[in-house]
C-alpha cells in the first residue's frame, strides 16, 4: 500500500476548478455535458489512466475505471461522485467524492476499486437530479431521459450523445449488482453542523426523502398604475403570499424533525415588466425531510393549502408533483465496515444523516452503500464560497483505503 | 369639416397592431427603435403625409406633422401619444391616442394641429420611462439618454440614432412653449371604472405621481437539502416577505386615496436554481397615489420597514429610488374646452383621474394640457386582452376637432 497524498488530492481539486463556463470569481459553472464538464471528465479520466486503471463510460454516460488486474466482472466496490455543478456552484460538491475515489486507485492498487463518475447529479441542467445513476439503475428508461431538457432544448439523450450516452444500449449495461460488493461515496457535508463541532468526517446513515413539484399561477397581467389593488390577480403577490406558508410549514414541520426543509429556488414571472402587474408566476417547491410520516404530513398540508392561497386572490394554479424519492436507509454492514477502519486509524466518526440527496440514493436498493461526509466551512455549498480542508478528504481517502482493503 | 370615420381609425389600429415582435396570438410587443416600432412609426408617418401634412423627428425621437398652411411656428395644439408597448402588451394603449390624431388631421384640415408620436413611453425597453418627452421637454440630457440601456446593452443614444436621435441637436430642438396652444393627450382608461358605469369618455384632470426602487437582496446562496431553516439566508423569501408587506401598504394607504397602488412587477432571482436556496433577489417598486401626502407618508413606511425586514433575515439591502413623478395636475382650461365641446355634441364628460403615467405628465408644466380617456372593456391593460370600442375612440375624435376648431 502506497500513501495516500494531500497534496495530490488539492492538486485534482485546482485542475477539476479550472474548467468552469463562467469566470472564477463569480463560482464554478459545470453543467453536464459542457465544454467545461467534458474538460473536467477528461481530466478524471487520464488521472485514471496514469493509476493504471482502464475506463468505460456506460450507456447512461457515467464514467467507469477498473484495474485491469481486477477485470470488469469480478465483484469490486463502487466508489467516486459527480463533476457537474450547479450553476455559479463551489469547487468540492460532488467534486470531493472524485478525487478521493482517484486518491483510493492510486494509494490502493491491489484493493477491488471501480471509480465512477455519475452524469448530472445536480438537476440543474435538465430539471432532473442524479440522471445518470437513475438511468444505469434502470430507475429512467429512453423515454424519460428524451423528454427532459436542457437550456438549449436538447435532450439529455441528444446532448449526451457524444458523450456515450445510448439509448439501444441502456438495458444491456444496466448496473449489474452482482458485480459489486458495494458503494462508498465520499461527499461534503453541506451543511453548518460538522465544521461547527470541530467533526472532520462522519458516516451517513440515511438519506432524507424529497418531493419536488412545479406550481404555476395564472392571474391577469395588468397597467401597474391604473388597476387598484382591489382588481388585481398579481400572480408574483400570490407566489409570494406562497412562499412565506411554505417557509412557516417547514418552520413548524421541522419542530418534529430537524432536517426538514422547504425551498423555493427557481421563479419566472411574466411579463417582468417594471409597470405592469404580474399575470403568471412559475416557481419550483423543493420539500426534504429525514422522516416518511412529515413528508406525508407536510404533502398533505402544502396540496390542501395552496390552492386555498391562489384561489382567493382569483388565481388559477397548476401544482405537478415532478419528483418523489423516499427517506433512503444506508447499508448498516458497509457503514459499520466505515467505523471499523476509521478505529483502526485511530478515528472514532460520529453518525449524520444527509440534508442533501446523492447518487448514494438511487443505488442503494440495489447495492450496499454508505457515504462518507467531510466537514463543510460554516456549511456553506452550491455558492463560490464552498470550502473543505484537503486534510479531511486525505483522511477521508485513508478510511476509505482502510476499509476496501481489510 | 370633414366625417371622423370609425373605419379609418379601426383599419390604423389593426395596420398597427400587425407590427409586433411576437406573435400575435401572445400580445403585441413594440420596443422603442426595434423593427416593429420603426414599422409602426412608418405607418403614421405615411398616413400622415397621406393626410397632406409634412412630418420630421426631433432629437429627442418624436414624431412630428403639420399642415404646411399651417407652418411649424405658427401656434397649435399638440395632439398625440405612443406607439411603443410593454412586452406582449395590447392594441390600444398609446396607439388610441395616435390614430386619433390622424383622425383629427383627416377631419379637420383647417384646425391648427399638430401630430406627436412620442418615442419610449413605457419604460420597458431602457428601464425609464416616457424618454423621448422628457428628453425633448429639457427633464433629461444627453448624459441621461446616453446612461439607459436596452436588452441589447445600446443606450438610448446609441439605439435611436438610426431613428433620429441626435445628442448635439437636442438644445436647439428642445420643446418651444411658445408655438403650442396646448396639448390633448387621447388615452385608453387601462381601469375598470369606465367600462363599468357605461361611461365611454371621461375629461382626466388630473394624473397619479409615482416614485420607482429598485431593491435589492443579498443573503448566501446554499444547498436546498442540507441548510436548515435556522441557518439560511434565503433572498427570495426576502423578497416575499417584502413583497406582501407593500401589498398590505399599498391597501392600508388606499384607505384614504384609492388611487394608490404599489407593484412589484420585475423580479429576478440568482442563482434561480430548484436546489438552491436563493442568494440574491432584485426587484422593481412602483408605488403611485393621486394624493402628495400620502405618496410621501408611503415613501416614509416604506424605506423605514424594508431595511428592518431584511435585517431580521440577515439580508444585506440596497433600496434605490429610480424615478420620483409628483402628482400633476392637468389644465382647467383645457378640461372645460373639452368638456364644452362635448357639450355641444351632445355629450357630458364626466371627470377622471389618472393612475398611469403619460407623456402628459411632462409636458404638463410646460403647456396647457388635458387628457380624454376612452373605456377599457374590464379594465385589461398592457395584456393581450386589451379592447376598446372603436366607436368610443371615434367620439374621441369627434370631442378634440370640435375642441380644436373651436
Amino acid at each position: 500500500m502506497r500513501e495516500v497524498d494531500p497534496a495530490r488530492i488539492a492538486r485534482d481539486i485546482e485542475c477539476i476548478a479550472s474548467f468552469s463556463e463562467t469566470d472564477r470569481s463569480a463560482g464554478h459553472s459545470r453543467p453536464t455535458f459542457s465544454p467545461a464538464w467534458a474538460q473536467a471528465r477528461e481530466y478524471v479520466l487520464q488521472q485514471a489512466r496514469e493509476a493504471g486503471c482502464e475506463t468505460r463510460v456506460d450507456a447512461a454516460g457515467n464514467l467507469h475505471a477498473r484495474r485491469p488486474s481486477l477485470g470488469w466482472d469480478a465483484p469490486a466496490w463502487l466508489c467516486g461522485s459527480h463533476i457537474d455543478s450547479v450553476p455559479t456552484g463551489g469547487r468540492f460538491d460532488g467534486v470531493t467524492g472524485v478525487v478521493t475515489a482517484l486518491e483510493v486507485l492510486r494509494a490502493a492498487p491491489g484493493a477491488p476499486v471501480e471509480l465512477i463518475v455519475f452524469a448530472e447529479e445536480e438537476g440543474t441542467t435538465f430539471g432532473l437530479g442524479m440522471l445518470g445513476s437513475k438511468a444505469w439503475a434502470g430507475a429512467l428508461d429512453a423515454a424519460a431521459l428524451s423528454s427532459v431538457r436542457n437550456a438549449q432544448g436538447q435532450s439529455f439523450l441528444e446532448a449526451g450523445a457524444a458523450f456515450g450516452v445510448d439509448a439501444d444500449r441502456l438495458a444491456a449495461e444496466r448496473l449489474a449488482p452482482s458485480r459489486y460488493l458495494g458503494l462508498v461515496e465520499v461527499h461534503v457535508e453541506q451543511g453548518a453542523g460538522m465544521w461547527r463541532d470541530h467533526v472532520p468526517l462522519a458516516v451517513v446513515t440515511a438519506i432524507n426523502g424529497r418531493r419536488q413539484y412545479r406550481c404555476s399561477l395564472q392571474g391577469a397581467a395588468n397597467h401597474a398604475g391604473s388597476t387598484t389593488m382591489e382588481d388585481r390577480r398579481d400572480a408574483l403577490a400570490g407566489a409570494a403570499e406562497i412562499i412565506r406558508y411554505l417557509e412557516s410549514l417547514a418552520r413548524d414541520l421541522a419542530d418534529g424533525s430537524p432536517r426538514t426543509v422547504i425551498t423555493v429556488g427557481r421563479i419566472e414571472v411574466h411579463p417582468n415588466a417594471i409597470n405592469v402587474v404580474p399575470g403568471r408566476a412559475a416557481f419550483s417547491i423543493d420539500f426534504r425531510s429525514s422522516s416518511e410520516p412529515v413528508i406525508s404530513r407536510g404533502e398533505e398540508r402544502l396540496l390542501a393549502r395552496l390552492p386555498r392561497l391562489a384561489g382567493a386572490r382569483g388565481l388559477a394554479i397548476q401544482l405537478q408533483q415532478t419528483e418523489t424519492l423516499p427517506v433512503v436507509p444506508l447499508d448498516a454492514s458497509v457503514c459499520q465496515r466505515l467505523r471499523a477502519a476509521a478505529g483502526r486509524l485511530g478515528l472514532q466518526l460520529p453518525d449524520a444523516a444527509s440534508g442533501a440527496l446523492h447518487d448514494s440514493a438511487i443505488l442503494a436498493p440495489l447495492v450496499p452503500t454508505a457515504m462518507l461526509f467531510v466537514a463543510s466551512k460554516d456549511g456553506i455549498s452550491h455558492n463560490p464560497a464552498e470550502e473543505s480542508r484537503v486534510e479531511d478528504i486525505a483522511l477521508a481517502a485513508r478510511v476509505v483505503v482502510e476499509a476496501f482493503q481489510s
